[in-house]
C-alpha cells in the first residue's frame, strides 16, 4: 500500500487549493499511489474568524472536486480537514476520506476543540467559532480498517485506543502543530500513539506559512508500529511517498502482545 | 524536592546489594535527598527461576533492612521492586516505598506481567513464575500524590492515566528495559507518559550488566510534564539528581487543558 503524503502550502483562495492539488495529483499519475493524504485545513488558513467564513455543507463545491479528483486518478483520497458548516449554522473542524470511485467513506468532525494558552507561546481557541463533533471514526478499505482523527483529537490516548479495540491498524491524522507545541510534541505524540497501539499512524500538514497568525510546525511524518517513522517532512511544501503494509501491526502484536495484555478489570 | 536515582549494579547476593546500598546513602548525606528511588529487581539478578528463589514476605527481611535506611536517612525510599511471597506461596513483582521514618506507604504488585516474544530480539515470560497484581497504586507524600507502577505497567496509558486521575503528579516507575525494548522505546514511551498525563515521570532502571540472562538497558530518566528529560543516565551504574516541583505539572495542565478537555461521553 503506497501513501503519498502532499504537504501544501495554503491559500486563502479554496479554488487555488484545489488548481494546486489537481497538478500534484496529475503528476503523481503512474506512481502507483493507494491514498493520498492532506493537512488540517489545507484549503483555508488556520483561523478562527476564517471557519465559519470558509465553511461548506457536506457535499458543496469543495466537497465535490475532492470527490471528482479521488475518482479521476482512482486513489483514496484523505482530503485533509474542511471548515464545515452543519445543522443550525454551526461550524465544525471536518475531515473527508473519499475512495477511488469518489465515495464519501468516512467523515470525522473532531471532537476535541484546540483551546490553549501556552506561556510565551501558542495561544489559539477554536471554540470560539467552532462546534466539537461527537463521534469517533473507523472505516474500511481495501487494505484493511482505519481511523481517522484530527490533530488535537490525537492528544487523547483514549481516543486512538477506542479506534484500535474498533480494529483500525491504521490512524489517518490531518493536523497543524504551530512552533511551540511542535518542536516539543509532534513526532513524540504520534510515535507514542503507533507504539502503544501497534499501529500506523500517517499525520499530515500543511506547509509552514509565517505570514499567517497560526503557523504549522509541518513536519507530516508516518510512524509504524515500532515506533519508527518511516518518512518525515520538514517544514516547506513537500511530498512523502511510504510503502506501508498492514499487516505488520499483527505481526508486532502477536511478539509485544499489549493490545491482549491490558487489565480491563483495572481501567 | 530533590530526586535522587540510584541505578545500581545487582550482585546475586542480597546482602551485598543492600550493604552497597548503604554506602551510597552514607556518601549521600548533606545533599539534600527527599526522595531516592531504585530499579526493577534491583537485589536479586532478573530472571523467572530467580524470582521465587528471592521471594520473601512483605516485612521480611530484605524489607525491615529497607525499612531501617529510609529512617537511619531520613529519607522517601522508592526501594524498585523485590520478588515477594504472599498468599498461597504464589510469587510478585512488588515495589515498596517507605517515608522518612520508615513506614511501609505504598505497595504496588505488577499488574501487567511481561510476556514478550520479539522477533530476533528480547523473549521473557514472567508469567512462567509469578502472579499478577490487581490494583492501581497512588499515595500521599509532603510533596503531594504520587503514583507507582512497575516497568510494563508502564506501557498501558490506561493505568498511567487512572493514577492521574487518582490525583498523581507524579509516577515513580522502577523498570527494566532491555536491549531491543530499550532503545526502541524507553524514553519515547516515558515522555509520553509524561506530556499525556502532565505529570514526572521518574523512571530507575538497574545498571547493565552482559553477564546476566536479561540484559537491563538502564537509562534511568526524569521527564516532566511537558515531555523533556530533566535527567538520563546510560548503561552505567550512576546516580542521578534531580530537583522538581509539582506545581509545574498544575502550570502546565493549565496552559494546554488535556486533562479537562477530555470526551468522556466518547471514551
Amino acid at each position: 500500500m503506497r501513501v503519498v503524503q502532499l504537504q501544501t502550502p495554503v491559500s486563502p483562495v479554496v479554488e487555488d487549493n484545489l488548481k494546486h492539488l489537481g497538478a500534484l495529483l496529475e503528476n503523481l499519475q503512474g506512481r502507483g499511489a493507494d491514498l493520498v493524504c492532506l493537512g488540517e485545513m489545507f484549503a483555508c488558513p488556520y483561523d478562527t474568524a476564517n471557519f465559519p467564513r470558509y465553511a461548506e455543507p457536506e457535499g458543496g463545491g469543495t466537497w465535490q472536486a475532492l470527490s471528482r479528483l479521488a475518482k479521476e486518478y482512482g486513489i483514496y483520497l484523505s482530503a485533509g480537514s474542511l471548515p464545515e458548516v452543519g445543522e443550525g449554522g454551526k461550524s465544525y473542524n471536518t475531515a473527508y476520506v473519499f475512495d477511488r470511485e469518489g465515495r464519501q467513506i468516512a467523515k470525522h468532525r473532531k471532537v476535541h476543540l484546540f483551546d490553549v494558552d501556552i506561556q510565551g507561546g501558542q495561544r489559539f481557541k477554536e471554540s470560539e467559532t467552532l462546534s466539537a463533533g461527537d463521534q469517533l471514526t473507523v472505516f474500511d478499505t481495501e487494505f484493511g480498517r482505519m481511523g481517522l482523527a484530527i490533530c488535537f483529537d490525537m492528544r487523547f490516548p483514549e481516543l486512538v485506543r477506542r479506534m484500535t479495540e474498533e480494529g483500525a491498524k491504521l490512524i489517518l491524522a490531518p493536523a497543524a502543530f504551530n512552533l511551540t507545541t511542535g518542536p516539543a510534541h509532534w513526532e513524540l505524540m504520534f510515535r507514542s500513539r503507533a507504539v502503544d497501539n501497534q499501529c500506523f499512524v500517517v499525520a499530515t500538514s500543511v506547509a509552514r506559512d509565517e505570514s499567517f497568525s497560526y503557523v504549522a510546525w509541518g513536519h507530516s511524518l508516518v510512524a509504524d508500529p515500532w515506533g519508527r517513522v518511516l518518512s518525515e517532512l520538514g517544514a516547506e511544501p513537500g511530498m512523502a511517498v511510504t510503502d506501508i503494509d498492514l499487516a505488520y501491526a499483527d505481526e508486532i502484536r502477536r511478539q509485544l502482545p499489549l493490545l491482549s495484555a491490558r487489565r480491563r478489570d483495572l481501567y
